[in-house]
């Protein structure tokens, strides 16, 4: 998985890099066969909705099942960080977001280097997410939308949202979002479930609550240039992670070969 | 305006006929221009959203707006429901539903036809919604969703919603919606503003939130056939109206000949 000059360019001007279908059938049922389960587990890491109860977010999967352990360390997900990062990666954040059928809520717009910077002292942008879509996400089940470019700020004033929703968050507020978006318009970025997104950390996006009958989850790895690790641990470890080696990509096919049934690590 | 038969085949079939912008933007713009009055308005026409403040609905803006007198008396909104209805309509409900920049809530998934058995006690399903966008539709701001074909189901069992959003509504439930998705799917028809939509009274719809920056303004007309006229008088006048006189339709160029600047009522 090596990127073009042509994605590259792309990336730093635009702000992000889709795949559609980049996983196949087969690698992304590996991973959904997981999910009900992990989010049906009571512990900590499963932050559940405000109002229905209903999982929102599964902390730290890789650390408790053994296909997202795979997954963290997928060459697909982590190489093209590498490249764009300019230097190998640590996992800062491993997640997946569950925007449940009918009582999925709102994540309101923010960058997610003004969290990582504000409560981790995370030194520079050098970080950056990456998506796997483990759902068709469509424009009825609550796709994210970016706005392109406007990366390029660097990092917007923000404030503390604990009102919103079950999670606190800090967001940008509403005349600087209309500036952004007249000058960047709004993306959405739909496809497949197996569909790839890669986007900068100071990428201002946002999410609207699913009420559709469709579920809508995605996991997300939060990669962080070894030598820009945090400074602060203010954050549970299972939010913000403390170990910074370098991750060691697997082959390629380390999802396929879990399917078929080989030793597990 | 006249339906052909294939339209009207459309419409029995699948609940709706979408009409992209069938108004040109002169005509709207005579509309747009009154709409931040009249939702500035404090009079108790005006709902307000539970969390911002922000004007939810305008209803029976007719009585106090001559640019809106016209469009309810508009004959390409009255005369395919006079088609399509198989007789002379009154006019049951008249509003404009704001869906803000940001703050402009959800819609639960409900029948408009739940409302008017159980609230105002209208005798059978002849009556339909038409839809005119004053903003344009996107997939980002809010844009209504139907499940084609649920109309025929007939009315359907609803619960009585009284908290999600400052409006009571007969709200449906999940596994319905299931079921109803799994057999006819989900639209969600989008265009610039001027387009039309009318549907089916008991055609099940929700519209999400809009976290975008850009409003969302449409135009609703309840049409009931005047033999059909609601039996209980238990919401406001201005919510259910009790004027059951046939609409006359005003010639085609009501709108245009008021932008101009001639004489109003």
């Amino acid at each position: 998985m090596k990127l073009s000059s042509v994605q590259l360019d792309q990336y730093h001007r635009e702000g992000y890099l889709f795949f559609e279908g980049l996983f196949d059938r087969n690698e992304v049922s590996t991973l959904t066969d997981r999910v009900k389960a992990i989010l049906a587990l009571d512990r900590p890491e499963i932050v559940r909705e405000k109002g229905s109860g209903v999982a929102r977010t599964a902390f730290a999967p890789q650390y408790y099942d053994d296909a997202f352990a795979r997954l963290a360390r997928h060459p697909r997900l982590v190489e093209p960080a590498v490249q764009i990062l300019g230097g190998r990666v640590y996992m800062h954040q491993f997640k997946i977001n569950a925007k449940a059928a009918f009582d999925g809520e709102v994540w309101q717009w923010h960058q997610d280097f003004g969290t990582w910077v504000n409560d981790d002292l995370m030194p520079e942008a050098k970080a950056l997410n990456v998506a796997l879509f483990l759902d068709d996400v469509t424009e009825f089940n609550g796709a994210l939308m970016f706005i392109p470019r406007s990366q390029r700020r660097g990092m917007l004033e923000a404030g503390h949202d604990l009102e919103t929703t079950s999670y606190p968050l800090w967001t940008i507020d509403h005349a600087t979002i209309r500036r952004l978006v007249d000058e960047g318009g709004l993306i959405a970025p739909k496809g497949p479930a197996g569909s790839m997104l890669l986007f900068h950390c100071n990428l201002v996006h946002a999410s609207p609550a699913n009420i559709s009958p469709w579920d809508r989850n995605i996991v997300y790895l939060s990669l962080n240039r070894c030598d820009n690790a945090i400074r602060q641990f203010k954050r549970p470890e299972y939010i913000a992670h403390r170990d910074f080696t370098p991750i060691e990509p697997l082959p390629d096919d380390c999802l396929r070969s879990l399917a078929a049934g080989s030793a597990v690590r």
